[in-house]
């Protein structure tokens, strides 16, 4: 397997080179650029999508959202408000990469934008891997996926900076314990910021939009 | 990225001869090989647990249990009575592949085993490209996850033979409309079989278990 390993370090040297260039572009547009990752059906487009309709009024808001086959996080994403909402089909493909991205950012009129935010494909193994020129990867993990997640997959929580547990109106109805997994993502990564919050029942989501807010005003300067 | 993928031609053709030898293999002791598959968190491990107490006295069960950097699930399918429990443990690999079973099943006594459980990675994208030599796979998908996932993540629907829909003690907590995943997983693959459980709650388990009697006695010739 060895030449399929030398390809694979070409691929992501590559890669790294162009997701540099992606985070000097967006830098020097002082735009906040998260990157959201979880397994299939966290609740990366849901939480999305309250987020657009919060804080349309107050951010300009960019999202490309990655899906293996389909456009529907991106058809939900615009019915939610998007105004500049990007699909990109992978066709297969098991995550995002930043020429994926770097094609899509040529085609966007980035001067007015504030934030932008990158829906990975859902799986919390592979998009680990993949640089994409974030300020940060953002990680969601819902109460019924079991609270063992981070020590399982421990790449996608130590690159990540944001813990977001969602679903948290679930709590009490499986063997799940936020303290759990708080404590199994703190030993993975200890500098880890948590927000624990319910997309559906709309609890905890001002401290999301907060530290959005906040980030970007530090992104700005302001 | 064309050497890329000319590589990873080579490493699938290579991984369907090994799967095709496993096949054999298999095939020749009567061996039962399912082949579970999943997002993170949908419970597969939980359904191996509910089959080892209920059908451990009637059944010969061995399990391969898959994880990216872990001995979990292993562990705890030992601890819920597994008699021939191994654990692969992938190193940061986003699947299984054949290569990683042939080298499992060289240690394994095969000659009174019913069923081979696989339990691959949880991740509805990779594991679907690899033949590991199973009769079929069993994918799961658990109620809160969304019931878009099988228009989503259509090969893996399409290769699987049995889709499971857990956490049923869940429905009407979330927008999840079982009627549509059902529809939507057989637009992709009108022969699935669907069972509906709760591992939970122990509902449904009985269709399952009986499923997989079947099957095993089909594959003995009884």
């Amino acid at each position: 397997m060895n030449k399929r390993i030398t390809v694979e370090k070409k691929v992501l040297s590559e890669n790294d080179r162009l997701a540099a260039e992606i985070r000097r572009k967006l830098s020097e547009k002082r735009i906040l650029a998260l990157n959201l990752v979880s397994s299939p059906g966290s609740g990366k487009t849901s939480l999305l999508e309250k987020t657009l309709k919060a804080l349309n009024s107050e951010l300009n808001m960019a999202l490309i959202a990655g899906d293996v086959q389909t456009e529907n996080d991106a058809d939900r994403l615009k019915k939610a408000g998007g105004k500049i909402v990007r699909p990109i089909v992978t066709g297969g493909a098991c995550h995002l990469d930043a020429k994926m991205i770097t094609g899509v950012l040529e085609e966007l009129d980035l001067d007015e934008v504030d934030i932008l935010f990158i829906e990975n494909v859902g799986n919390l193994v592979c998009p680990s891997s993949y640089d994409l020129g974030e300020d940060m990867k953002v990680v969601l993990i819902s109460t019924t996926e079991g609270d063992d997640k981070p020590l399982k997959y421990p790449s996608m929580f130590r690159r990540s900076s944001v813990l977001v547990i969602n679903k948290t109106d679930l709590l009490g109805l499986s063997d799940f314990d936020i303290e759990q997994v708080k404590n199994n993502a703190r030993m993975i990564n200890a500098d880890l910021i948590v927000i624990e919050l319910s997309c559906l029942k709309e609890t905890g989501l001002e401290t999301w939009y907060e530290w959005l807010r906040e980030r970007t005003a530090a992104k700005k300067g302001r």
